[in-house]
């Protein structure tokens, strides 16, 4: 590539999303890039030109180091939605008005499912209207729902912290051997994916009974069977820790916090923004049963704790960083690049490019022969699938006795 | 000492409590005792005559390793108050006729400040009826809140995840760089004692701003005040992070989590379960301001965080363990050990035993002199207090991807 590429980073935070930046940079440099720049929050700030120099942070030896143990976007995020095409074409116009400025042949865009989208519409302007400049999306989403990718960086750290907790929670709930149980139920994010929430089953092993149910949104959440459940649990164990993904809803559709809070709030994109899942049943509980409840929400902890990141997801997210400029380096554009399990055991995955077209916009739910016949637990598909992606780790710089990570002067 | 010793654990569990029931293992080995029980679930479960043998556990190579690197406690806690000694003899003769039955010599109990009544008690009793038995007190508390001790084993660790979690949750925050910033309240436990709430003053370093304030129950919370800063501060940051204590009163002694809900349950020590604070604040933000707000509960995730506890903390929670075994030794009993320290460049502490009726049922606050002039920060007094407290790491035994505990049979 003769001319320099920019990056960015869209959406909700993730442990790793940062060593994308670097497997771009560190791409770039091998591949003898010019100049990087990294846009500050995403495309909301390349529209008004905001960006830096990532040579300015990364040339350091410690650099790409440090970079790798910093949690949330290293560049800034955003939630900016490129309106449609037509009648906004000033928009677009724009955004190839400050690529030429800046010499800039390439765009990566790491994100989900609503940035992918930025990447489709961008790729779809530039093919209609002749334009040379490439478009990549670098896969990036704690939900793990996006399709084609076998998983999505940012969820083996996710879940490699759920599990964490979820095992810590355990021992401290069960601590107590009282007659009578307190309920423990713990809120984990994903909207209408329960991946994440699917995590709690990796608190199990040898040395702890794991989550007593887990309750995902792909499944109509029956009040009276969780209630039942939730008696049943009681009445056998002195210990009960319960997993709620935040998008459980009952059949007519409502979600359960909608049922606390009507007024639940919405984003840029539409989203409702979740939470009292966990708080709601607790407090159901505790008036049906009597007993002692308690509510956890993981919020927006499960996503940036860069501090308990899963070694493969961290290289993993470099690596499809490291791709995206390999692949745009050969002339692609309009593609994502995605992950592809080529075995079990050992774990060996690869990267590939995908048409953006079958990604954009598309959510991936927890397929429903992994979920047991219960309804409230995962099988032995899930484990297979989901624990290779949190073995290992990549311990932080602690200065001060806490985490040191990599900021925007 | 010729005969068997017991120790048990007791109260809410900290990160690092069952270091100590390694400390009291390794000094009595040391020593030549012969046999080493452990309460099951505290004085509740010995009365019921409840015991393992920590030889089962700990006599492997890698057992006191696992064991420091257990979260929440192993041995099970309880929260059982001794009744007071008139009318209740009974009770107290079977203390006795259990140690008696097994050759119990000297009683070892790691707890809080009602767990060190139980020490007094015991030792009290003792005297009075003269017993030979030797009661000795152990300092856990997460709260920090017990007296004469320079600090409590269970708080560094504590610190440490909050300082950390709060780290990622302002990098998290801060990620969109919204015009209007989103207000993040985080509460954080220690009811009437601020000690842990102050820990978010260790997020600040060169990397970090740190939280924007910080509000300890040692002072009375003014929701005007509070509301004029929030306002402040939305006005001039793009990110805003509040750190509140769950044991926050106003001016008239209600709890701010009272306001929410009036009916706060009670635990056995007439203790109010205190949460929602965050929750409450967030929404009455999010009614007066209009901004986005998001509450963040560390409930027990900040007791149980093993996986990131100070190795200060665990050194230290080992060596008072050991010391109160070779200060037994010296026929001392009705004490704690405390913590004395030395030094603060370079750190230093030792140890030493201290009279339990100046400790049982006393709470030492935050010193007025580290809180700030406006009531919502700390300062370098504190900082210097605390930072050498969070110092170090010792990092889990992961298995399977999570890190592995050891647990009874």
């Amino acid at each position: 590539m003769k001319g320099n590429i920019v990056v960015g980073q869209s959406g909700g935070p993730t442990a790793v999303i940062n060593s994308s930046v670097a497997g771009v940079y560190a791409a770039a440099k091998k591949i003898g890039v010019n100049k990087v720049y990294g846009m500050v929050h995403g495309i909301e700030g390349f529209l008004d030109d905001k960006m830096i120099e990532l040579e300015d942070y990364l040339a350091e030896p410690t650099g790409i180091e440090l970079l790798k143990r910093t949690p949330s976007a290293f560049l800034g995020s955003c939630r900016f939605k490129m309106p449609k095409i037509e009648g906004h074409e000033d928009v677009y116009e724009k955004v190839f008005e400050i690529m030429e400025k800046h010499d800039i042949e390439c765009l990566f865009y790491a994100g989900g499912n609503d940035s992918m989208d930025t990447v489709k519409m961008l790729s779809d302007y530039a093919a209609a209207h002749g334009k040379p400049q490439r478009f990549m999306g670098v896969p990036k989403t704690i939900d793990n729902d996006l399709p084609v990718t076998d998983h999505c960086p940012g969820y083996g750290s996710a879940a490699k912290y759920i599990a964490t907790s979820l095992k810590e929670v355990i021992r401290d709930n069960e601590s107590f051997g009282a007659k009578k149980p307190t309920i423990c139920i713990v809120e984990i994010m994903g909207r209408n994916a329960g991946w994440l929430t699917a995590a709690a089953a990796l608190a199990k092993g040898d040395d702890c009974s794991g989550a007593d149910a887990i309750y995902l949104p792909e499944k109509v959440f029956d009040m009276d069977a969780f209630m039942a459940k939730v008696k049943h649990l009681a009445e056998t164990k002195s210990s009960v820790v319960i997993a709620v993904s935040e998008g459980i809803h009952i059949a007519d559709g409502r979600y359960v916090c909608e049922l606390a809070n009507e007024n639940v709030a919405v984003d840029a994109f539409g989203h409702k923004q979740m939470s009292g899942t966990a708080a709601y049943l607790a407090q159901k509980v505790a008036e049906e049963t009597g007993l002692k409840t308690r509510a956890i929400e993981l919020s927006t902890l499960q996503r940036s704790a860069t501090h308990l990141a899963s070694l493969t997801d961290i290289n993993e997210a470099f690596q499809v960083g490291y791709d995206a400029v390999l692949a745009a380096e050969e002339g692609k554009t309009g593609m994502m690049i995605t992950l592809d399990r080529n075995g079990d055991d050992p774990y060996q995955c690869g990267t590939s490019a995908y048409d953006i077209h079958a990604i954009a916009n598309v959510e991936r739910p927890v397929p429903a022969e992994w979920i047991t016949e219960d309804g409230c637990g995962l099988n032995d598909g899930y484990e297979e699938y989901a624990r290779p992606l949190i073995m290992g780790e990549l311990f932080p710089v602690f200065v001060n006795g806490v985490p040191y990570h990599l900021v925007r002067k």
